[in-house]
């Protein structure tokens, strides 16, 4: 007798798990050198080689009581600490110690950050296209998502449509820049538009209105651009933050919530958080992890190949005739499908070894997500295989 | 704007947290040596050496992104057949990795088990004395934990009591053996007991009863005891574990629930988790994590200094003339107080530096629960202060 709510969820196919299985289903059959597989995006660089070092050093150097031992709810002060600074040094905050609060990556960052700044009943904000988990993560608190149409030319925000959605039964607006699937990074401009409408709305309605930032991909930019750091134009931000993909560390499932000391009660959100992980199960990071993460928050791993990728991928999408937009980060693309149903699209493009994620899930049909975390020689023939592919079928 | 019930719940105060202050504010006034705490129960033996040395060799000879990469959802399957095979080899249980998941710890664990088998309005019954954050996990699903009164005479089960309470609202009941706070450990009787009075109401009520079984403590058991494995009494049970205790891990948040094979929705019951996840931000651990205990799944630290320190305290508390149960495992003991309120003795303890926790928020007032992670010769001088205390304040 499992309970009904989560046994209807087994039932909701997941598109982008479907074509995973097709893509590993084929590999085992012709090898994984004749499969392009832009569906998946999975890290793919090693981890910054510093991280593995600190961590070695732990090992040989402190005692097991100390590396493994009970971090407070609030995690290790000392990784709480270097996240402060790191993010102060960067972006010009001033956050202490008391506005971090560790998480289980990104996952459990927002998963704390809804619940913390919203209720049952709220609505919740955010701009297609977004990455799907975002209405599970949202739902499974109580509050709605709903989702303000995109701004299709260049994926940054439609003003005009966000000013429809916004109401006052709206606590929180949730962003993701740069953004899975668009690749898309806000600009100052649009960050700074956001601030003035979510200030005076908070005005109007008499509430505030949190902005939740979703930034794993923050480090992951191209052509020598830095994200602007959204809290920097806006006092009621709840950054959402996870080391997986700057430091190539998928698995281990590492981030955290950083409260703009100036928001609204910030002084009293991280012991908040800790009351919420109580009533979800949640337990900061591996204690040895924080350890390690500490030493090492300003690095990265070697993330060019991702702007390598995107270049070639990009190139070819244009001289293809595809209606796509330039990432600024991320390692996703989102070209417009050259057929209405994108589904379609991708079906047919399996029929070739190609495998891409058409964009229903994401809150706007009529796309594909690319992800390139691949070696790019094999991108490159991934490419090939696309212009054979689109030559052939749609006389391209 | 906070959401309010979280804000609320930084009101209750915690004792324990208020006395693990007062005793790191002493220590720093009189140093270490001089201050007893029987407060914390944190693991002070090193880790298993052989977790060390399998997490160095993973660091030695895998890559980084087989080591650092996204696990699945569910979790790794190597690690969890390695857990399914420990159990079998150990319990005589026939599980496959289909029937395990692994969690962030034993509150991972237990997180999912409570929604898996309820729904909000439910009622879950467990046994005073009881851990108290059982109280928020089961709270925070939506159910109500209500709670049996306790057989003081040995900790394990009044039944007639269990009866009185159950009622066809009740779809779950939640044990912890051995016990924290008591340090019982429930017999085989007890659990075949316990097993036929819920396969009886089972048939009554006309839907399943699920049994939750907390087992953080199950390797520290004394006098070369095992302790009797729940799930081969009763079918529908859930098994919580955390290698927190066993590997003396405390910080490194790794456990799992295993799901007995002949559970109804047994086959379900994994993937259903791995909804539930997707609504409480859970991800499962680390995935280094994983493959390093996966090696050591049957090992333990050296465990041997709970039993000697427990003997050593409850062979003084029974000179003293308290009324104690024996454990039968932990690193616990649960002596009654010499005076009604136990809050008061605690607070006359404390004037001589001895740390004990009043026994009200474990659901039974009037008992103390003293923690045994100390040095040996501490605990020995802990011992003689608390004769000197009970002389001087109570005339035995």
């Amino acid at each position: 007798m499992v309970n009904q709510k989560y046994k209807e969820m087994l039932g909701e196919k997941s598109v982008i798990r479907q074509i995973a299985e097709t893509a590993t289903a084929r590999r085992a059959q012709i090898g994984t050198d004749e499969v392009f597989d832009f569906s998946i995006g999975n890290p793919s660089v090693p981890c910054a080689p510093e991280f593995t070092q600190a961590m070695i050093d732990l090992y040989e150097t402190r005692e097991p009581h100390e590396l493994h031992g009970y971090s407070p709810s609030v995690g290790l002060p000392s990784f709480r600490g270097a996240v402060a600074d790191s993010l102060n040094r960067r972006f010009g905050m001033d956050y202490t110690l008391n506005h971090i609060f560790p998480t289980s990556g990104a996952t459990g960052a927002l998963a704390h950050a809804f619940r913390a700044v919203t209720k049952p009943g709220d609505e919740v904000l955010t701009f297609a296209p977004f990455f799907p988990e975002y209405m599970p993560y949202v739902e499974g608190t109580g509050a709605h998502l709903s989702v303000v149409p995109p701004d299709t030319k260049a994926f940054q925000i439609d003003f005009e449509a966000f000013e429809r959605a916004l109401n006052p039964n709206v606590t929180a607006v949730l962003i993701n820049t740069p953004n899975n699937p668009s690749g898309a990074s806000y600009s100052a401009a649009t960050l700074e538009h956001l601030a003035q409408v979510l200030l005076a709305k908070q005005v109007e309605y008499g509430h505030d209105i949190f902005l939740i930032s979703d930034e794993p991909y923050r480090e992951i930019m191209f052509d020598g651009v830095t994200q602007p750091y959204p809290a920097k134009f806006y006092d009621n931000t709840l950054t959402c933050y996870s080391f997986s993909k700057s430091l190539s560390l998928p698995g281990e499932r590492i981030g955290y919530v950083a409260v703009n000391p100036r928001a609204t009660d910030a002084d009293i959100m991280v012991p908040v958080f800790a009351q919420i992980s109580r009533t979800i199960g949640h337990n900061c990071p591996s204690s040895s992890m924080q350890l390690a993460v500490e030493q090492v928050s300003d690095k990265t791993s070697d993330l060019s190949i991702y702007e390598t990728n995107m270049n070639l991928i990009y190139d070819a999408l244009v001289d293809l005739g595809f209606d796509v937009v330039r990432p600024g980060g991320t390692f996703y693309i989102f070209p417009k499908s050259l057929e209405p149903d994108a589904n379609e699209f991708a079906r047919k493009a399996m029929e070739y070894d190609l495998f891409v994620v058409p964009s229903d899930s994401f809150g706007m049909p009529g796309y594909l997500r690319m992800s390139y975390c691949l070696e790019t020689e094999h991108a490159k023939r991934g490419v090939e295989r696309l212009r054979k592919f689109v030559h052939e079928v749609y006389g391209r």
